[in-house]
């Protein structure tokens, strides 16, 4: 069972990723000595500041070494089986970053604003949905909740630094290059990300003709939803941006609306929405933890039923490390309700990590 | 009439479009001294580049001293007005890329593998649609003919250079600045272009939510196919791009399609297409004639009847200069083919020009 302060591991510390969870452990004052940081044979012996502490990077070979509570995972799939593997008859409960576990029935996939009831004080390994889906279903839930969702249609403008560090790397080399008049060959891009946008470079299915980013939006949404039918037609595309994701979202609904209940119901669950003729860009998103809703608009030719709207959301943070550590919060949370149900003194044990907690 | 070389005048001459119809003329080897370059008092007295002839620009207050037969208008819809209040009385005809008459009935609006047939010998004034509009109808308006089309919605991924030179110049001051630490306030923009995307910087309607790019968008396709009430629902954004635009297009047609035989269609007129898994940015189009189609999917829960297409095109060629020279050519041709039947030799006094044109 996690004491009051759980010793954390965050696998993949030295990524973009992992650098973020860390970052926003030390900005909540989470001890130094309760976080392990870890990486592979590259990365592991060297330091990482933890706010004004360095740290050393931990093999990931040592981790069940470390007696961890909570391990989050910041790594690729074929990573984060490896960690499962190694963490098994361990106490560590694992919430994942990566696609390994996310269409696994017995593995919950939750945005906690959405679906934290899928987690149980049990839960031992919680998968983290993809970044493009979180803003998506947190964006729309309210809607889904409210008045119904019978289909979306999305179109991504995805920063490079989905593709971790290379991604930005790739696209300021390649930027550089071109402003001083000599074009680079794409190295981890399929094609030029320096003025040019590209489809998403995950696999293309044959029998589909959807790529991988967008086949994940397509079945994380219907599971998190638990609609196994629902219409989501993604189309994933990279565009020369740093950090955090936009989306064009068109929706159509169950019921008829207007844009004024949409920006009610929008607020009612915590979203941020821009007044009208504000402009939202994905710089106005990075850096920040919102799912941000800009140009609310209700499509006249569909008797008040289809919706569009403009969303922004840094993707390494609620797309990723915040959302982790928020699942983290919610089962620390249910975690200290069940002790405190067992103790004399119910309430008092949980008031430090009710505190903590960072959703509304 | 038009003798059979006509003199052509380009308003605009120094911006982006007009330069690219004198480059387009110049390529096809219309004579330099058939062509007039015409400017305000900020470029009229310069030179410029036509082919290896430099040409001197004109004041456009010169313009009906000029005995033109056609005049290409490259600049903005003030000065269309003003130039076609000069050319009332003069035998020029118009072809104004502005917006200025796009919405006036007296004006046909083309795009000519569309809607030649709305041209006359008699045409004094006709409209090029935007460049957002004639990529999006040459694309589906194979589909629109051969299959129907219920509605479409589409998401814009648009160049800077949309916005002329000095979008160009923004784009690439920023984003110099930016990689040396330093980020510049926007000025043509609303918001930052480097490294960021927003929406197009059109102004947006209160009524309806639309920017004015996408009500042209609406408007236009609804006018080009005599559709007056077709839905079409847009989101214009713009993209750290120098030159051409990408579309997503999500349509809905009236029958069930298969993506083998979307791609037969399109090639049947004429529409450059991707095998799948080939990679299709707007690097790839720019500086190209065509309007490529990639990624041709078909909606898995809609019974084949909603089609995806990502589309790529210059928009300052086809977009823009080129379908303006496009018509000429299909004026001309009318005009010549007028002549010859009146003619006692008919046909032969029409090759020259039917070599010329560009149309397939």
């Amino acid at each position: 069972m996690p004491t009051s302060v759980p010793r954390i591991g965050i696998v993949g510390a030295r990524g973009l990723v992992g650098s973020e969870a860390l970052s926003i452990l030390a900005q909540r004052g989470h001890p130094a000595k309760s976080v392990v940081g870890f990486g592979s044979s590259r990365s592991a012996g060297s330091r990482i500041d933890y706010g004004p502490t360095p740290i050393e990077i931990q093999h990931i070979d040592t981790i069940a070494d470390h007696g961890l509570d909570y391990t989050i995972l910041c790594a690729d799939a074929s990573v984060a089986h490896q960690v499962a593997e190694l963490l098994q008859h361990q106490p560590a409960t694992i919430i994942d970053n990566s696609s390994a576990f996310r269409m696994n029935p017995r593995v919950p996939l939750v945005v906690p604003e959405i679906n934290a009831d899928q987690l149980t004080e049990q839960s031992k390994l919680i998968a983290n949905p993809n970044c493009s889906t979180i803003m998506m279903v947190r964006a729309l839930d309210p809607l889904h909740r409210e008045i119904g969702i019978r289909n979306i249609t999305v179109t991504t403008y995805q920063a490079v630094s989905g593709a971790g560090r290379a991604g930005v790397d790739e696209l300021h080399a390649q930027t550089h290059s071109h402003l001083n008049g000599i074009d680079q060959a794409p190295s981890l891009f399929p094609a030029g990300c320096a003025f040019n946008v590209f489809e998403h470079e995950s696999l293309i299915d044959p029998a589909t003709g959807f790529n991988g980013e967008e086949t994940k939006m397509i079945n994380e949404t219907r599971r998190i939803w638990g609609i196994a039918d629902l219409p989501v037609l993604p189309t994933c595309v990279r565009v020369p941006v740093e950090r955090a994701h936009a989306q064009s979202i068109v929706a159509d609904l169950q019921e008829p609306t207007t844009e004024s209940l949409l920006r009610e119901i929008l607020s009612s669950y915590a979203i941020r929405t821009l007044e009208p003729g504000e402009t939202l860009t994905p710089l106005d998103a990075a850096g920040g933890d919102d799912v941000i809703v800009g140009r609310i608009r209700v499509d006249p030719s569909s008797g008040g039923r289809r919706v569009l709207l403009w969303v922004c959301c840094d993707q390494i943070r609620k797309g990723a490390a915040l959302n982790a550590i928020q699942i983290l919060d919610q089962l620390k949370f249910k975690r200290c309700s069940s002790r405190a149900k067992k103790s004399t003194r119910p309430g008092k044990a949980c008031a430090e990590e009710q505190n903590r907690k960072v959703l509304a």
